[in-house]
């Protein structure tokens, strides 16, 4: 048995099995993680919602994106690169106590930190859950690596809502993470913020932070390779690691029907693939996560299938850095 | 303004308005507290689900249970009794803390408290949420009023499970308030226990404690007029004061699509009627709730039609002991 | 072409043919109306519903009675009756305006009017259309034939609002029928009545009309032979004819899904059914309609089967009263 | 009590109370009406769904948009524009008859005479209901000012039926105000119109009175704001005021799944998004509509939250008209 | 490995763990089968509804009936049975060709031979798929013991279709049965036929094989326990072996709202329920099969879960049998 | 009679009426074929999706194309077409077998063949089904006119299984027809081949059959038009007919979620429009299909109300090819 704290197997597991010979799905391909074996990527669920400010099935999401996986082949045609040379494993899920949401985190921050020690050269791949995780998650990398870690966050919200109000929900991850010192307010990018979702004295807070900010409009007239590049050229140079955050509800309402906070004008899936793909080939990127996508309120798994996509962009990109 | 604690004004509130002078809906007749002014009952809102083992919506209940009120006239037919002559008010919902599942119980237990000593003599109705909430209702009326307190509970579950297995969720109000001397298991009289749904060891542990208890076809084998009659004598002695619990999903697949736990071999709502109008005609009833409905996945809100309309079964009764 | 007014096709149309040659399904039987052909049985469609005071699809019931016909044989097994022999056409739907709902009233009246005159022995079949459409129907009835009318009426509601108050809706048929001396109060039997579904005030009005009432306990406790034993003793002597009208909503929630004004504590399908076939076989029955059933909030077309399996029951007593 | 004629307070209301104190939401922000204030813009719902053409319950919208207001903040993030300082009343929902189509347009008319003459310098918004209530409120403004109104309507239909086939339709309101005489066609701009959605001759019948057509192509051929430019110069002149009327069924289906009659080929919501911003900076549109969203079939009120949206950059460009 | 033909590991697998150490579910259970050890029953996937007169999608069942094992215990608390001493395994799912439905069902005949070769002590349960397995497997286990099989059949229909007329689909296999001389006529009980869904022509042809015929009305004038008794002494002296399959759309509509052929007018799950414990206690019974659940278009799985409770009923009279 | 192999009428038929004399709907101008009459284009439905690799109803598209009808007029605005004098009959659809796959494909062959020599000048239209109907359509009009015909293929996917996996499903048309020597696969040209949703080894496979291939991404950086011309010019030398298949699944899943296989990274509606019109005007293109639309998924018809628009398209080009 591994040593990895507070993880365990979902409750179903997809056989991985498939009788065409000719194709690989994504559910042969990433299996459960085995010991004494080196990965590339170490992918773990993160299935708490609980600490929603809304009514949230975001910890449905781990075990959807696994389904999914008998649906998508390890083949991307546009960049012709099969994924199945990268070593990856599903580590499971974290585990989750029922009442104590405290609790939750804190297994979230042990997991990771085991992770973080077991694997101190994969990537990381945490999918939530909602966008409380991510302070966890963030924490623990830096207990870990005593790394400077820049965060690009796709959202359409600034997430620094004052944790007075409510506590560490998933209005709140960046603006723990500033207070907490574990991460500097100028060594965060935005990406995606929206109209109508935010307010002036949140924005006030992120500037005065030195957050750096850029809103759905900002990306539609720049393009998304050039607001990467200055996202990138911002924290190459300060932070040791890269950690990138996609809150899904970043998109469009008319993509991603299924996540809880969803609105118009928001940003293209393929903006997020592209991302996902220059971010995938960048170095310095260690750790990413997908967070608030909820499959019980979605239309046919349409907003899992973008996350996964995301994900799959990602490993792409990942692959040309590494082959 | 009231002196009630924990307790707010629902975000959505209805007009009372009816264009019709012929008829009164419940919207028209149940209105918010006013300062100052007596009450036969007093009803609460208690909009908690986060403490459920899986995954529920029931803290939407009270407002689609406010909402159907539009729907229903104060009128009973079969008793010939109009109810507008009873005295109610609608206090509002209790206050949750978006993060801290003990603070939410908390909150119960101030708001409850406060209530009881502000209408001593009303009787209390709460609107849940989850089972969770029964635990630190009950103990605040123990505290208000130091008696000893019976309870009949519609259940298809005992609701025992060990509290070290995840805290107070709503798997565990019987023991809760049994292991916390609230409640003796022998003041506990459990009907419509469901095969498959329990296990021997928590039988064995609710026998151990004495809990009197009452399975589904022992309903239908006996007929609930005289199950309730036989739950009457058990605690009409021994007992101040009575707390009846619906757990709605006591009642079949069936006829309750919205809960949770929903499951074939379950009572009828007939049954549940008649449970209600009698017991409350029966003086030792003070207080009383209704959980476990999520409208979120019912169908046209027929789960919260049947809860509302035990609610106005049991009303039905109250008039009988009042007028 | 026939002479029937404000008749038209309805626009989609079973084919009628079968692969299967040792089974008759419904849309092989029920055939559009052919010119000098005599009839047992007609049918029509009275696609109304703007006339709710709730919102209401009920003008999609015709068509989608019309649907279920495939799913369904003419064999009933427990009487052992192939309903083959009975002459039946479907006259097709009445038209309907736009934006002028008395004048859809009125095509309702002359539409019938017109089949009253054309097939005088006939047994009329009407399929509502929300409940409004029956005090038209009747008063064309009256004005053909001269004849005292009897009304049995099925229904969770008594249907005597003020037509003061917002026109003749569908809750105002009865007291229509009433007030415009069309038919005598005492010649209405009302089975059915649900608790808290109707208010004092109306209840006082019916009863001083000298309307029969029966609610749906009163079914329970008496058996529904009785009570229909009763009401046709009742209307027996003084009537020429009876009216019966089926308002779907007197059945119970978890039967009947589709309905607007869906609630608990209904009457069952099987008392329905057996209340059709008894009707069925009285001589004095020579019109019926079905109405309240809104198939785009049904589940399954639920509702609709609910309404057509009682038209079958209908069609297999007036087999008796034939053959 | 205000004097204002057929309106009154919807059955539901918000109550505007939020719990962070960091951000306003509209619900805080847009409160009802109260006597002897000033108002630089009324909103009143009007949900009349009963005239339209085929099955619609747009007459919910008006209450689905109310409840949106409590998911989106004041704050317009691109413009950086917080719309607090605007003062914004909420009149409520005019009063409709149940069966009397004819008096809801009459009703209608009322109402908005009744609000030009109270609040003759504010912008009113009314949001429908189908866009047969265009022509009554346009008619009533007429009345009010004896001014020359222009319309820009963005719509994928031209809305120019005969009235003597179904009378005063959501089909009909272009040609209702062209034959009443209360609009010239040659002061009507209409945008979005979409293939295989209109005909020749409706097309004949708007060209010959004058009417200024823009199809969905060449929307996205020229741009919208050179559209947008082209309307206000044919009507900039010539119109003492401009109303503008926004059918959301002019939308791509993809966007707008809750709208009746949807379509592919349709416009995008940046297009309507950034119109409305420029027609709110404008000072002569003094009026303005949002018809046939039916919240009864959208997904996620995805419809809704969009009509919310052009709503609001509306308001933004009024503010800058203002500010 | 296991010789078993035609049989894998079905795509998804529950990993049977749960947290709480005082109750077992099914899933912790019912395990996969291991190699060289003994079971009293064996329980296979038959995931096969291409076969289907009607659209269906009953090859779901199989895996939804299994991730249903999570929520239900192993105690069956009204005759105080714990189910965990009987030794069941989980043999997978049958495999079934994409294209060639008569591979299929020669697919299932092997491996149901197959099964009955390795375990012919054990009781067999299949779970399907669409009624056409039955033959197959029937055919098997005649193969298999040359025994002389009787068959218990619950079902609104006779399934004698002619084979000529769309070959061996779901509305054949009793005629299929009877005309591969499998099964004669005289041994097959048919329980619950259902009015307006057979033909007097196929119900002379099954009477002419000397069918025992059962319709639904006469399920609930004599009561359950009287017709399988009397099935019971048709069979028992002539019959070797019974064969039981269960057509879940024996029941009425409101209680399994998730079969393709749903009707009105149907048996109660407490008949079925009591039926399998009566018949699991009969030793003759020695397999048996759940057919015609559609997950796709059930509403909160609530058919699965009453065909679940079927199968939980029979283990237990096979509890009985055994113990 | 006509002499149409294994055709027949829709158990469904519009009945073609409109009350509105100013636009004419498509239900009105596409009748059902007529005997002696002569046309321009041919429309069959093909209701088989039994051969499916995923769990579909796409069988249910024809009728629901059909049922749109009655949604859309003849008029093509933006290009100023009625299309009413386009000559175009409804030949019904194709009859199936229900348990026999192969049988269906032969009776698919046989029908067209059938349709190509009684009207060999049409265009002939297939409305599918899922894509194994392209190879028995295709081979029956080369057996009917011995041309070389090239296709055109939109899809996300390859379509070149092996047909030893699963025999002539939805997987294998191209190969089939490849493989048959019916088509060569240097005149395939596949548009709109998706990321993750095809594997290297197909397309080893195309490559080496000569097919030729073009990406999501390639038609979105060449232009739709662009693309559409490379196309043309590869194929028009040297085949004597082409042949278009729009397998809907091509399309993103924003815009058609009613198809199997959704997934991101689709085309555009508008990109099939433009296409569908240039090649609506080419002379050689004589027969046209859709394929794998299931309504039964769908929401609210857009998925069929695209590939009905993609039709019209179609058709607008070849008005032009005519008039
Ligand atoms: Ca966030
Ligand atoms: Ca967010
Ligand atoms: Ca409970
Ligand atoms: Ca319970
Ligand atoms: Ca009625
Ligand atoms: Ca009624
Ligand atoms: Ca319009
Ligand atoms: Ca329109
Ligand atoms: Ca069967
Ligand atoms: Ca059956
Ligand atoms: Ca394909
Ligand atoms: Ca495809």
């Amino acid at each position: 048995m591994l040593k990895l704290s507070k993880l365990h197997a979902p409750s179903i597991r997809l056989s991985g099995g498939s009788a065409d010979p000719f194709s690989t799905n994504l559910a042969e391909w990433i299996r459960p993680v085995k010991q004494d074996q080196e990965y590339d990527l170490c992918l773990m669920g993160v299935p708490l919602s609980k600490s929603s400010i809304s009514f949230s099935g975001a910890h449905l999401h781990p075990q959807q994106f696994r389904k999914c996986w008998t649906s998508f082949t390890t083949y991307n045609w546009e960049q012709d690169i099969d994924l199945k040379p990268l070593r990856i494993a599903d580590l499971g899920d974290i585990e989750m106590h029922i009442t104590d949401i405290a609790q939750c985190h804190q297994n979230i921050y042990e997991a990771n930190l085991s992770v973080q020690r077991a694997y101190p050269e994969a990537v990381s791949i945490a999918v939530g859950g909602d966008h409380s995780i991510t302070a966890p998650l963030v924490k623990a990398i830096v207990e870990a690596t005593g790394a400077r870690i820049g965060i690009i966050q796709f959202d359409a919200h600034l997430d620094v809502r004052d944790l007075s109000y409510g506590g560490a929900s998933n209005g709140t991850p960046m603006r723990n993470l500033i207070e907490s010192n574990t991460i500097r307010g100028e060594d965060i990018v935005t990406i995606g913020l929206r109209n109508f979702a935010n307010s002036r004295q949140y924005r006030d807070y992120a500037e005065q932070h030195g957050m750096n900010l850029v809103s759905q409009r900002e990306v539609q007239q720049a393009g998304i390779e050039t607001i990467i590049a200055q996202a990138m050229a911002i924290l190459d140079q300060k932070c040791d690691q890269i950690y990138v955050t996609f809150d899904i509800d970043v998109l469009d309402q008319s993509v991603v029907p299924g996540v809880p906070a969803i609105g118009p004008q928001g940003l293209l899936p393929v903006e997020l693939f592209e991302s996902a793909y220059i971010l995938g080939k960048w170095e310095k990127v260690q750790a990413i996560d997908f967070v608030c996508v909820d499959p019980s309120v979605d239309f046919r798994d349409a907003s899992t299938r973008v996350s996964l996509h995301i994900f799959l962009h990602f490993l792409s990109g990942f692959y040309r850095r590494k082959m």
